[in-house]
């Protein structure tokens, strides 16, 4: 396939973002190009050793670094921009987690605000073994450890928010951001609409791998390469993500309480689903009650996110997204892939 | 197995329950005992046809029956009572679901409280094919028909409340109840802590399948024709109810807001992690964070509920719940099973 | 006024009750009864010092006692109670509150679950002077004391819930219960829906004060001789329970999260304004938005209490809530005391 | 008073800002300096009759307009800019107020997502009649009239976030923003946190009155002429807006759910109190479990927020906040009143 562009990005520790919105384009360019990128981990590379406590090493508001923003030529509010994942691989042989003062969801936090003393700073390092595929889990304080597999995802995408706003890139809502879910791996294809000219895609806060709710704050964080197709469907932009993967389509709920993400989250499924299959909305309500799935995303943010699951098989052959965005996508990235 | 006690529970009508708590047991029982027992569904059977509105033919508190309680000889408050589901079998061919007004994740509800007119109130009739393990749904206004594989599961199931509650079978808790999760199914080991004398289990509200959060109010709901298990180990009973599988433990958590149902089973995973495996609790709550899932059970019943669940593989061999009941129960079974 | 009917009642330690719903009736009354009662305050009198840490010296689950249930002759499902409170006057010139382990807004809870250590168990002994109408606040570890007014309430007042259902003490709900509303003073009358027949009027747990929220959990807690008059009208039970004093009109929600607590109590109170006025319920929403009052109740117990008020004098001279039941009692509360 | 600073800000049109953050200075004033400044409504203006529906007349996010922001020369990030409202007159003889389209507290909304289409849009035309310090509610669809009294306030004021975050004007939160409580009236000064140089503040959406919570979404909105002076003590910068007014100390809390809200509120309050005092925070937090109130903000914006206010009475004489600014600011202002 010799139209294949491939563009390498590797922004400068200078060069890292740490917002959705504002600020010029990192790199411009058409549909259908192939990114190979970095990103750096949600520490910015500070912390290395459990002796780097991210509240000694790190400094606000210059935590979780977003690679970006990438402006795609031709992009108009209500556009969709279709980014496919095509891999995920951890950049080191190592990953950090930890406890951080008062963030988690099972600690008091600057929302949930409390009495108690924080919880204690622990930094936890992964030895990362890709050949093998896995992450090793060692307790701090004994017992035993723990092989874990891979799964790299990254917590952080998404586009410049409608309304002239900004958000922290630790925020997750309607334009993406921090959302921490785990369905955010290689193979997916994740939609957006598009708020302002260019869409401006970011992302970053790979994790080697993480649990649903992600529970203490912090996944299996790690500098990652990463490579994307970006693609472009005039309009259609959808009103909050969409991941959709060979099996499930999914639609994801940003907000708080966590019941709200879930409903919006579930919302988007059934009217997705209704439109997809010609269904009345409360025939596509009652599908969904059935066989809809819903993990949690991430219950520690600033929003917390909720994911509806769908399976495709569910939905008949009829059913189509973005103009079957998805499998032109996974073309795309298998010709990459065979060429390198 | 010529000591395997088994005992038949089909309550009449007029003998089915309501609340957990209060009233006079249905059947007394020895631990070790199999009970094959069947339960009605959610509307009490009354709902036949898409013309028979729960709203009309339903009457409350004349909902959710439960079969049961079960008094279990030499439970005491403190206890660990394990229930292990051998089999769970839809009773008739047919099996329904339905819109109830104020009743759904995506409905104003009596306590989230709104001036909209109720969603219309919509029945759904599935097919029921035992052999080939499916339902059918149909929907009520055109579109693609959808098989749907079986997955039997116990929405309502637990023991009798602590400090003389009573609560409504559709309220799930800390004792249990509706908390309405599609893993509670065959197979596995759910573990209540015992409140009052005998424990007092009581089960029902069978649904063909259900999908995560049960979003429209109503799974596929089915009477149905179920094998139970009943072990008890002296103390050791937990806060809130357990789930064992064969590859899963999973701790319940059913209250208001979804984020605090959310920290309750994550606390009480994470916790359990450690007491199982000598971490400290920093530690579990480390490998929770990168190893967990967090399902929602339901977003509609009177509490929320979410699980929180971790593979048992990453626990180690020396990590034995409940004296290893879930195996010991599993070999009950399988030799009951191997008789019958 | 000869035939004012006045009961006495002074239930020894055995015969209190800690949950609405359950047990026999304590007395029968006639409607229009005056009935002088004494409660014990929500620690059972166990705290006298503060050496008397709550976790020690009372026992789970013998908090929280009232006095009742009060059987009103004639109650039936559907029906008003309508409770005057006449009076309600501190029993001993001293009263305690404390912090509780894992109980509060601001400390991790048994639903709000984490991984911190509970706060620091503390008690605080009021001196209450009742003739100046104070109690005095003295911090225990330094800093000003602060003399504050008695404004006597009580935390916990309501009658058996629907279905069968058996509460704790603790829980608010829509039967009334542990709502903590320092609205719940003398010269107010509540209005409780009746489901079961007599109603089963309960009430105890009296504060000298409370904060709105209840943030740490206790108020000035107190033993009270209180004076109230039942009345009963019949039908018009409201879903939610109501209060009426001599200038507001309130409505009260129970429930979690608090915004859905928020969500009842207005809608209850629009609804009701409507109702009573000839308005619109859209025209109902508009004047509450403008002229309505939300302060907090309690967001420290099993469900958390909001309360909707709107000032009498909006409403029109046509607006007569329950047939004038607030004005009649009010009279015989007066001719209670000048008979007295 | 010869020296007292008087500048007028009166923004066109096209001069009128969308957000909190980003952006220019429209005025740079030292501190002490009197601004007499308009603002528009929320609808900026268009809704002018009950024919003008906010959805077609109004176009977001040209919606809720502030006037600002406002560079107060030498505040530095961590400084407190305290805002004394002088006075909140409404422009117009009318102002307006709307049900919007899935915005609200008792309706579904983009957050609280459902399958309900939108209640009915409804706008009602108030009369102001600023001698007589009046605004009349006319229901539309019958039913009594009735005279609200003016209590003109601004539901938003703040200044630019901190970490280069730009919000839309309707977000409240720790900068402040559209807090929308009632509190914010003339005669109080109000302390934000400074985020970035020059603190940068903007207010607008004023309110002829506004009930606690602005259940419907919209308060009595008018144009307001507007005085305020603006102040600067050095350091000590609020983590979130607090309020001081002749008789009361008050904290805010803007997020979700509602009961984070109150967290935040409440332990503002506690902390404020333990250090203005010198008590322990568990004896604030003690003292304000029984003399705090507890009244909704708003519950209808994108954040919730709730007040927390505490007497200052209760304090002694040795609380002085911000090294008396308040006072300070009460004289500037009446200075300015009588040279007028």
């Amino acid at each position: 396939m010799s139209d294949l562009e491939v563009i390498a990005l590797s922004p400068e520790q200078e060069q890292l973002r740490y917002t959705f919105g504002g600020g010029e384009p990192l790199l411009r360019v058409q549909q259908g190009t192939v990114v190979e990128l970095t990103t750096e981990d949600c520490f910015g590379g500070r912390v290395r050793s459990a002796e780097d406590l991210p509240s000694q090493v790190c400094e606000f508001p210059y935590l979780n670094p977003v690679t970006g923003p990438i402006h795609v030529e031709g992009a108009e509010p209500g556009d969709t921009l279709a980014v496919h994942l095509v891999e995920i691989t951890p950049a080191r042989d190592w990953a950090v987690s930890a406890t951080f003062p008062h963030f988690g969801a099972l600690t008091a936090t600057h929302n949930t605000a409390m009495l108690h003393e924080p919880l204690e700073e622990v930094v936890w390092v992964y030895e990362v073994d890709r050949k093998r595929g896995t992450c090793l889990f060692r307790p701090r304080r004994g017992g035993p450890e723990v092989e874990l597999p891979l799964d790299p995802m990254h917590g952080t995408i998404g586009v410049a928010p409608a309304g002239g706003e900004v958000f922290a890139s630790i925020t997750p809502g309607a334009h993406g951001g921090n959302m921490d879910t785990p369905e955010m791996r290689a193979g997916t294809t994740a939609y957006f609409r598009v708020n302002v000219p260019g869409g401006q895609l970011s992302l970053g806060d790979g994790h080697c791998r993480q649990g649903e709710g992600e529970v203490c704050g912090t996944a299996v964080e790690a500098s990652m390469r990463t490579v994307v197709v970006v693609d472009l469907i005039k309009g259609g932009g959808p009103a909050w993500p969409r991941i959709e993967s060979d099996e499930y389509l999914m639609s994801t709920g940003s907000t708080r309480p966590l019941e709200d993400a879930y409903r919006v989250s579930q919302h988007d499924l059934v009217t997705w689903a209704a439109q997809l299959t010609g269904w009345d909305s409360l025939d596509a309500y009652q599908l969904v009650s059935q066989a809809g799935l819903a993990p949690a995303g991430n219950v520690v943010d600033t929003n917390y996110t909720m994911v509806a699951k769908l399976a495709k098989k569910y939905l008949g052959s009829g059913a189509v997204v973005a103009d079957g965005a998805h499998d032109r996508l996974r073309e795309t990235a298998a010709t990459y892939l065979s060429q390198r």
